[in-house]
């Protein structure tokens, strides 16, 4: 392999791939990235065996052939070169990179070692979705996911296709956040709906590295998931079993209505989160015909403290104990500065959502206190 | 004790106070700080029982007194109220902190079981210097000091106050760096030279809070150290102990001398780290008549690099090993781009300054290889 690649292309593709490297005490190569110069195209990838990112880059060819080297020492050198055009060059088991005032060899390995990345085949079963949309849609729920090893139907984002509109949710148990996107925005090429749960880690990592302005398109054939976005495929398994059926759950008989300032109460969270450190617990407290929400949170060693938001409240007066993390997370994700909570007394669920934007809503269980 | 604050002028203290808090497993009291609206000023107080720091803050009292409350929670609190105007007033042992929509009691201790923070009184004995001007003299050194429980006496900066100039001094035995301030930038009140090894801690302490803007006034006194900057006051324990005389190891009989572009070493070394995993070990070498430093290292494992660096080179040709971490140190301290580094040979100390600035040396002992 011999080529010439500029350095700030080199530089971002590195970035893509810095995140699914493997554990080494298993399988040293995964510390490894391969760059491939193959069919004439420049690519560079890595994978921790669950997940992969191949990472094309632009860049001049004069011999094919590939080479794997470790990410670390490859990543630290070619952050440090000044020059603009390197020259990577297969030497032995490993690469010579030169400049015009520099020359360096790594030590790398078989590249017929490096895991085989696995393909998706039946490339017509995809949907495509802009870039700008999936990303501002996956950031509104990803939140509420957490990696779970009793219940891995969880430990991920669900993406439900169906005719017309694609479902994103995810839940933690305490908490579950629902966004949809309408056919307006995407283009479905499934001839039936589909639902698949994709992993945390791959959802995170792809809205690290993705970009925004190319259209971003999904397969998920035979528990293979592929994500393809301009130069960048990310390829991951997809989580089995059934993701629960939430429905049951969705508040459906509200008892107090509150409208305020999303902002207020995020900045009232804030403050009484100084005084749970132990449990998180923050009360909100409505009075008969009150015009304000209390938030309010003690501690018996550090104090106590009270704050008040002026809100439209109907219904019935009430007191109930949130997490504060999982409330300021669900305000967060509202995509207006006014919130509108509604809940069915201090103990079934409440519902987050904003009527300047009905297509998300974010549902959280109150304390038992 | 009852006070009316501005919510910015209160953060500013605090945040000069958060670093000298004390080990709460010792003497609770060192997590707490104290409030003190005492002879018409309002003083944020905390210390580490070695360095204590004051601050002065603008407010209005409207009842003198003090309290003395835990540092995280309040600063917790007062990091999150939006409103510019807090009222702090006593409560029992705690502080209520009030605003138009808000209000926290937090629980306090004793302000009488604070500990006293030592007062130096001869206040005739200082030294006055530009703030800009010390804070970049100890910038310069401060990086080759280290904590050494074997060598307390090197674990902090030497203050060489002499008739006419202050050396700044600090060493960790592989290098030292030495920085010479002269009378025109500060005013001498002591009647005779004099010598005191400041602490580590609290001139890095002093260097994050310091105004630049506002002269320093340094006072040593029986063991004490205070430093008057404006609003501000840092007490701390001098370091007993003679400095090493350090004149025996200037270079003196240079053998190669380099005059080379500061930037571009510092580049090669950089990207010579890579392959220098185990044990920082850079090699420089010059050949006979030649116009270039090699910049080399190398790593069993992983691999080698060479960086060829254009030069004006006098005297002998010369291979010699140093760790880069410390060569990078004494480069980045040089006020100017080009450095120049002299040489006896690949055994005896190497010095790094720069025609541009006579006020500043850097010793570095080579690796024996």
């Amino acid at each position: 392999m011999k080529i010439v690649i500029l350095r700030n292309n080199l530089k971002n593709a590195l970035d893509a791939v810095s995140h699914t490297l493997g554990d080494a005490s298993n399988l040293p190569i995964l510390k490894n990235i391969l760059i491939k110069a193959v069919g004439g195209k420049i690519q560079i990838c890595s994978t921790d065996l669950e997940t992969a990112v191949v990472r094309g880059v632009a860049g001049k060819i004069i011999d094919e052939g590939s080479v794997t080297v470790p990410f670390s020492v490859f990543n630290s050198v070619i952050g440090n070169i000044q020059n603009e055009r390197i020259d990577l060059d297969s030497k032995k088991m490993g690469v010579l990179i030169k400049t015009d005032n520099y020359e360096a060899v790594i030590q790398g390995m078989n590249p017929e070692d490096f895991p085989i990345i696995p393909k998706v085949d039946k490339k017509d079963e995809f949907f495509e979705i802009n870039g700008e949309i999936l990303r501002e849609s996956l950031n509104q729920v990803v939140g509420a996911a957490q990696i779970s090893e009793l219940r891995p139907e969880i430990s991920g984002i669900l993406f439900d296709v169906e005719p017309g509109m694609i479902k994103f949710a995810a839940t933690d148990s305490f908490r579950l956040a629902e966004k949809t996107v309408y056919e307006t925005e995407f283009k479905n090429n499934f001839e039936r709906g589909m639902k698949f749960i994709v992993p945390l880690k791959p959802i995170q990592e792809f809205l690290r590295i993705m970009d925004g302005k190319t259209p971003v398109r999904i397969y998920a054939v035979n528990g293979q998931l592929m994500i393809e976005n301009g130069d960048l495929e990310l390829i991951s398994r997809l989580i089995e079993g059934q993701f629960p059926d939430y429905n049951p759950i969705i508040p459906k008989n509200l008892t107090t209505e509150i409208s305020l300032d999303k902002n207020e109460l995020i900045g009232a969270l804030k403050l009484a989160s100084a005084f749970t450190s132990k449990n998180n617990e923050v009360r909100l407290k409505i009075t008969k015909d009150s015009k304000v929400v209390e938030v309010y949170s003690s501690d018996s060693l550090l104090g106590e403290n009270k704050y008040l938001i002026p809100a439209k409240i109907s219904g019935e007066p009430v007191e109930v104990v949130f997490n504060w993390r999982f409330l300021l997370d669900g305000l967060r994700n509202l995509e207006s500065d006014s919130a509108n909570i509604g809940l069915q007394g201090d103990i079934r669920p409440s519902v987050i959502k904003t009527t300047a934007d009905a297509s998300f809503f974010y549902i959280i269980m109150p304390i038992k206190s």
